[in-house]
């Protein structure tokens, strides 16, 4: 992996799954796919959550793949008929569906002590002409790479295997550090403070996350840079301020 | 709220964070927001996550608010430098911001005893011209409805507020109904039979999420309706074939 500081490596992240717009699942795959990203020296930069619906996930696949380095999707590769990414991307790239030999192999080699390769299971051998396989180690079936789009699982569990496989293997830049100030500080007190550090260290951004916990407010204060001196003195002039004003505050964040 | 069986109301959500996009925050207002929408028979047909940056919001506002009966956003309109949603959204309306005076008040009596209102608190009663108010009981802010743009914080305890005070009062259609029945099954021993009840029962749609838990595999199949006979229908005939195939299944699922 080479890291390039001039470029930011950008990734889109599309979550197939009536289930998350129904409000049953509780999405864990974005901050899961998001913190790897962070690692790899990839910004993500967009998420969109999008119905089982064929024609519905092929224009968001055309949306995203053009506009970021890569694509990432989860959900909707597994064995059965509501399983339909793979169909989505191919119409989406305007190539057939084949069932990938190597892909079976797997399949066939996974199921052989677990009741065999039956035609439900063989849907997981399926991909877009052209792709090649993300190794999954949990369970088998494969994910799947196609030019720049990245197809995962949507069990959490598993996908973290496949961004496991994908590990250093894709171009990314420097990462994005970021440090966290916190404390049992009302946001609207040191709106100035935040604003003006923000100012004064032009390659930083500050954001401000404020929280009610036991019957109090408080906030924490993330601070984010691609240059560790530029992060770490954004820090120190934030702390400074907010000691300077009596408050306590806890690096790290609370 | 009336009921109109025929029309199918849509919403879009869009979650504005880079501290989602970090996945330094694990998003909670995605099913917060699909869970209450399904009760007020509003389907959530897509969710979007974008950065802090006013030019991605509106360009998002104006693509989702057009396409779909309703557009929710969480995030970004608090006190501090970072919150922008506001000036996002009058950016993508083509209108001013104002100062409303009935939040001026709101915020004047809530920060009486809390210190007084000083500038950054005072840029939480800053609107797009035209804008009404969604109450928030808990922390005086409100929320901002334009048109069918509903701006509501990212705090999920305020987001909630501000949903209880917008209950009942958007026009949407039959609820979306949904039956679980779980088991320690594996989906692609079953494929077949979801299939076949699928499409037996032209007005339900079933969705198969498998999980992997205490080393077993498992899965629950949801249906979804809104004919609540058709539901019913479905449910008992899944699980006579479940049955027949000689599976434990657990209605209500596992």
């Amino acid at each position: 992996m080479s890291h390039n500081a001039e470029k930011i490596w950008t990734a889109a992240l599309l979550v197939i799954g009536d289930e998350i717009l129904s409000g049953r699942t509780h999405d864990r795959n974005i901050a899961q796919v998001a913190s790897w990203l962070q690692v790899q020296g990839i910004r993500l930069s967009e998420v969109r959550v999008v119905p089982d619906v064929i024609g519905r996930i092929a224009d968001a696949v055309n949306a995203l793949r053009g506009q970021y380095d890569y694509l990432f999707t989860t959900g909707g590769i597994g064995p059965t008929h509501d399983d339909i990414t793979v169909d989505a991307v191919a119409e989406a790239l305007g190539v057939p569906v084949i069932i990938d030999p190597e892909a079976r192999a797997i399949l066939e080699e996974y199921y052989q002590t677990r009741g065999g390769l039956n035609d439900a299971r063989l849907r997981m051998a399926r991909v877009p002409e052209g792709a090649d396989l993300i190794p999954n180690t949990m369970s088998g079936a494969p994910g799947i790479k196609i030019g720049n789009i990245h197809l995962m699982a949507g069990v959490p569990a598993i996908t973290a295997q496949m961004l496991a496989s994908l590990t250093g293997t894709l171009e990314g830049g420097a990462p994005l550090l970021s440090e966290t100030v916190g404390g049992w500080i009302k946001e609207s007190e040191v709106a100035d403070i935040l604003r003006e550090v923000e100012k004064a260290h032009s390659g930083c951004q500050i954001g401000s996350y404020p929280f009610f916990r036991e019957g109090r407010t408080g906030a924490n204060f993330v601070i984010r840079s691609t240059d560790r001196d530029e992060l770490s003195s954004a820090v120190d002039t934030l702390c400074e301020a907010l000691g300077e004003m009596g408050f306590d505050f806890t690096p790290g964040g609370i």
